[in-house]
């Protein structure tokens, strides 16, 4: 299908049925007697229990399974900062993705403000009414502070799922791509191109999984320790990152790497850069549409495996692997946070729904619409947040 | 059924469906292209065109249809100040009620904040998201001021049920008593009993559908101009009701009047004062559960046609008669607000479902069950917004 024919589809799909969601009932009020136990006067019995017992609002209402997807507008997509009402379809394409695979009521709100106080204050108010929060597509570095300061303050999972998403899918795809190149230690050489929101999310969980030799990329070079431009994040991140402290440009970092993860622009990947990186080059190549480097010229280069965002190339790091699953197994445990421990879980468990059997170059990320994924990610996220509350796994 | 089964019943109910809403898919999602279409890169397209045209966000999206039920939990039936969490039951099913007989989409959302300009606040910044507000369950005398300034401020409709849906009902319900006592002026003499939200909106409109001789009762007595416990709002009705300064008590208020109009306590209406009245006296009793006088004794002390919050009673004067059908006339006609002609509209519309020649005392109210009413109000409510639009009639 052209691109031009995907557009009108897409548009006309979406006018038919005047947006994707619906709020449904799931109870039936045909008489008198179904009205007084759904609504008046048996409701008041159902306030009353909890009133009583206020945990109870999580199994005698729809709470316990509902979910706010909270954007601001600031970061949507490939677009930018597009504004509250024009990021809706992109909220109820997660609502539906959140019910399609993990039977999550998912509520998307568009918020008409950039202010990070009121956003948070906003997202506090509205806590009686969810149990968790997805924040989507709200821009760096105030998607940070909101999520860092939501997650002191609630107590319910917050999960920012630009940084998260991607990353863990990222995890669970590099876990697979080392078994394929044979390369199982975690001293290999990553090289993140991008450090913003996404890029430093990845590079925090590569390091909490134990993978040690890190180096971001930005725009204006390689993130290294007293670069004057670094804004806050990546001064933090650079502490951690980049021990060598390399300086540069992608050129410079990219050299004798195993892995090239890119969350950056079209086509910044050259040829001579895969070239210039150890033997069986691993390349994320995630902008989108355009990859950084198109999976068959890294090829051409020498990439040993290669992953996009794309749903038309092999090997898609799509963050609908990890979103629904997370949300799913945090409820199912009642966790107040999706911990580090619940990410990696779940990265693994991504990574194990392809058998080691079946694992070859163009097959070690599980395809984004198989139903599996998001159940086996939900048991696997559940059984680490129980493991936490008992004490097995500290938490992290 | 006993008040006890009942209870066990409707708790049972909320806990075996986990609560009586749930977000659902418009949409399908089969496969790849599906996917493409509802979500990456094809939602991108639709996103677009509501960059290009905002107003597309209410035909793209769900938005158009979306009314958000927002509560604090401060005055929820006749509970009182229960809290967000606790108010949820009520929430969801004021949620199935908008979907079952008006189709529209409604999100009940609880809010954590009791504070008058963070509510103002935060449903502004929800304003994307929505195409119309319902307030639901605020205290007086918070709520008209939340009300007033919302009304200000946003562009959509915002309407608070618990003022005008209970106005709309009763003035409905006067219409057709009037009808049957043979009463058609409209110098009637009307005593409202109950000076809170709804006892003064009630006031407000029945000023507005043109009746003129109206007093308010409070628990402090008879509202009057220059009685120092008035409060704002009671400064404010004092100064268009009462104009004969009645001062007293209800027994004072109650002398040679035509109507009552309860919205108060139980059992505060006593035969005596029915007996006090004019002839044929109509009597809206509609404290809840316990009316102000039970219809058997009103009856018994002379009234005409009685009406109660009960639906176990004829004439039970019940909200649900009013907003699904007046928020779906509001969305239809692209409304910014809920004028006093739209009310008045939808309270002649539910007054007209009963043909004349059925009309009786025990039938002056319809069924709240009767499907066709929201119908029936919702074409009104959208010719009164349409005939303001076009300058048919004034606004007001």
């Amino acid at each position: 299908m052209s691109r031009q024919n995907l557009r009108e589809e897409a548009v006309e799909l979406h006018r038919y049925h005047a947006g994707k969601i619906e709020i449904t009932s799931k109870i039936k009020i045909d008489d008198a007697k179904g009205l007084s136990l759904a609504y008046t006067p048996g409701v008041g019995d159902v306030c009353r229990e909890i009133v009583e017992q206020p945990e109870k609002a999580d199994t005698l209402t729809a709470r316990g399974n509902m979910v706010a997807v909270v954007t601001d507008g600031t970061a949507v997509l490939g677009l930018g900062d597009i504004g509250p009402k024009a990021a809706i379809p992109v909220m109820e394409g997660k609502s539906l993705l959140f019910k399609k695979f993990a039977d999550i009521d998912a509520v998307p709100l568009s918020l008409d403000t950039k202010n990070t106080d009121e956003i948070v204050s906003i997202i506090k108010a509205l806590q009686p009414s969810f149990s968790g929060i997805n924040l989507e597509d709200i821009s760096a570095p105030r998607c940070f502070e909101i999520e860092e300061r939501l997650i002191k303050e609630l107590d319910i999972p917050v999960f920012h799922d630009d940084q998260h998403g991607t990353a863990i899918v990222v995890l669970a795809g590099l876990y697979n791509a080392l078994k394929v190149v044979g390369k199982t230690h975690k001293n290999i050489k990553i090289v993140i191109n991008g450090a913003g929101a996404a890029g430093i999310s990845i590079a925090k969980l590569l390091l909490h999984a134990g993978f040690k030799d890190i180096t971001l990329v930005s725009l204006e070079g390689v993130v290294s320790q007293g670069e004057k431009w670094l804004n806050t994040a990546q001064v933090k991140i650079a502490e951690e990152t980049n021990k060598k402290r390399i300086t540069g440009t992608l050129h410079d970092a990219i050299q004798e790497a195993d892995v090239f993860v890119g969350v950056s622009a079209p086509g910044v990947m050259k040829q001579e850069h895969i070239k210039a990186m150890k033997k069986d080059p691993i390349v994320f190549a995630m902008a989108n549409p355009i990859p950084e480097i198109y999976p068959e010229e890294a090829l051409e280069a020498g990439a040993a495996v290669v992953g996009t965002g794309r749903s038309d190339y092999p090997n898609q790091v799509n963050n609908l692997l990890a979103f629904p699953g997370i949300f799913r197994g945090a409820l199912d445990a009642k966790a107040k946070n999706i911990t580090v421990n619940m990410k990696v879980a779940a990265a693994m468990a991504i990574a194990n729904t392809i058998p080691a059997t079946d694992l070859r170059p163009a097959y070690i990320i599980p395809d984004a619409l198989d139903e599996r994924v998001a159940m086996l990610v939900a048991k696997a996220v559940r059984n680490a947040a129980n493991q936490e509350k008992k004490g097995i796994i500290s938490v992290s």
